[in-house]
């Protein structure tokens, strides 16, 4: 059964998960037909396009860090994040994000959404 | 044309509407085929049925607050705030929401969707 803590644990695994630069521990969390949308108006990523845009995305090494509680409604959670990827040339990308996990029955990840333009988007040296 | 900084001012307008008590101006930035689903998971609702909701919920006054940046992508915006809405017998309900707002091609709020539950929710005696 789909409950409002399994919801937060989720949140708060996936979280650990990019922290420690664990991908699989990132895909375990998600259905098998899961849609990653990411970001939000582009063309929803599955199977092994997913893993490949997390390896890519946090290859150097990532901090994501929650600012505010997780908003856990009937089958979805959505929460604000701040990551900071590290990358090329000793330069740290920092983003505000929120996501949006819907889950399925099961309590796995079905689709993410992932809300942030460029405006919440800055670099520095690292 | 859709722009970052008109997505930014609606949700800025959004807010001071609420806080203002003014349902009218809060229905000026909807879509007229606007769909609101508050919260995510309940049958949305339209037309005049979106301005009966407003005038219910914060019939006693609100206010409503950025807790943190508005993550804004290329057809939406995507907010974390804070609304302590004034009800009966000097109670004050202190919601946490994150708000998702998708925008046609006019500028207008094609579809509103709230994230929050239980958890998110806290009362206290004004």
């Amino acid at each position: 059964m789909l409950t409002p803590e399994h919801m937060q644990q989720i949140v708060d695994r996936y979280l650990a998960a990019i922290n420690a630069g664990d991908m699989p521990a990132v895909m375990a969390l998600y259905a098998e037909d899961a849609l990653v949308e990411d970001p939000v108006g582009t063309e929803p990523k599955r199977g092994d396009a997913i893993l490949q845009f997390y390896t890519n995305a946090f290859s150097g090494g990532a901090k994501a860090e929650l600012t505010g509680p997780v908003r856990i409604s009937a089958k979805a959670a959505a929460f604000p994040f701040r990551a900071e990827i590290n990358g090329a040339a000793s330069q740290v990308t920092i983003v505000d994000v929120i996501d949006i996990f819907e889950f399925n029955p099961d309590g796995k990840i079905a689709r993410m959404t992932a809300h942030f333009g460029p405006a919440n988007i800055t670099v520095r040296n690292a």
